[in-house]
């Protein structure tokens, strides 16, 4: 018994040094969303360049964390619900990755942005981010703490950011029309707000994942809001 | 030792059941691209919607290899390079999974292009399909033979696909600035674009996890062609 218990309590902890990590992860992410916008917003180049230059931490956290869940695996032979929550670890780590490469896309769009200041949507962009951002951060606490609960109210979320994209979408498009010379810079900021609107949805799958393993429910399908241009790819 | 040959072969055989497992996946995936892109020339609404609904397969075929490889680690306990395979067989459906998406989310444009048959861009965007479809045909073929070399040679490829939307990225602002009525579907048409784009990048991804598990080594680093439009997320 003593040896189960030593070697459950190994397991528990190699799994909360998994999540830290992930956890890890989820804060750079984050970071370079919070900076890839506030280059975009004040044409900061430099900065620009770094948020693209730092997401290959975040690559590296991603391969650190392959590389830890096959030592647990091998080493602890986990079980049942506790492989599922390894592997649901790996899983969340791949999705945190792919928040970072949209954290660097908005980034390397910068030096394109030239006279993005004078386009009116960029002023609802930040607002989107930030709500976008929150989820990613609420989401990783949810799944730190097991919390079902607490991802579920992630995923109530994403129809704000969905209805952000809709509204910004719609006026990049009047702006388009109104204005024929900035149209490379606004096709360049629909994708900033598809890039977000995607950062909303891949919370919201990670709070899935969340909810699942902490449940072993699947979360009912949400709907889908908007106008059908909250397209989910 | 015929024990250990016993496990060995069971090992063996449920990775290769899960190796085909995810080839059917890429099967559908592809063919939902094909369909996708045939449904938005011809304005097939219904087709679209089929397209859209038979993603639900994809996603199912999804959970089901998670749940193989849960059952295979719990089972066989494979150790070293035979769990490394197991992993990526995981990370690789979640690829298929969203190439998938990507192609319901060009369906789900369908409905949104009324008159697309009228611009001009359109006539490249099937070509950029066949290239980019063919792209995870072939890799998923490697994938299934093991075959580093034809690893590589996809990942060559995805050079046409994003010169293809750089293209038609500039092809379509060009034509938005003639056409300004015609700016939400070009807007519509930019994102197609983009989503094939997208699915050369996860074929190119694909790849490499190919040549990973076939070598022990990574892939060197290629570089991204275009003029930055080509920007990965």
């Amino acid at each position: 018994m003593a040896t189960q218990g030593h070697t459950l309590k190994a397991f528990d902890e190699d799994l909360d040094r998994l999540r830290a990590l992930i956890s890890e992860m989820g804060g750079l992410a984050e970071h370079a969303i919070i900076e890839a916008m506030r280059c975009l917003a004040t044409r900061d180049l430099d900065g620009a360049h770094r948020v693209i230059e730092d997401d290959k931490k975040i690559d590296a956290l991603e391969i650190e964390t392959e590389k830890r869940v096959i030592r647990l695996i091998a080493l602890r032979a986990p079980m049942a619900g506790d492989l599922r929550d390894v592997v649901a670890a790996l899983k969340i780590s791949g999705v945190v990755e792919r928040i970072g490469d949209y954290a660097k896309n908005v980034a390397k769009r910068v030096p394109l942005l030239e006279d993005a200041g004078k386009i009116e949507p960029l002023s609802l962009l930040p607002e989107m981010a930030r709500i976008a951002t929150q989820m990613v951060h609420d989401v990783l606490n949810a799944f730190v703490n097991r919390d079902a609960e607490a991802a579920l109210k992630v995923c109530q979320r994403d129809k704000a950011v969905d209805d952000f994209y809709d509204s910004i979408f719609r006026t990049l498009l009047t702006h388009m029309m109104e204005n024929p010379h900035t149209i490379g810079q606004a096709a360049h900021l629909l994708f900033v707000a598809k890039n977000l609107e995607r950062v909303g949805d891949h919370a919201t799958n990670i709070a899935e994942m969340v909810y699942y393993a902490a449940t072993g429910q699947h979360m009912e399908q949400r709907p889908k809001g908007g106008e059908g241009l909250a397209l989910e790819a």
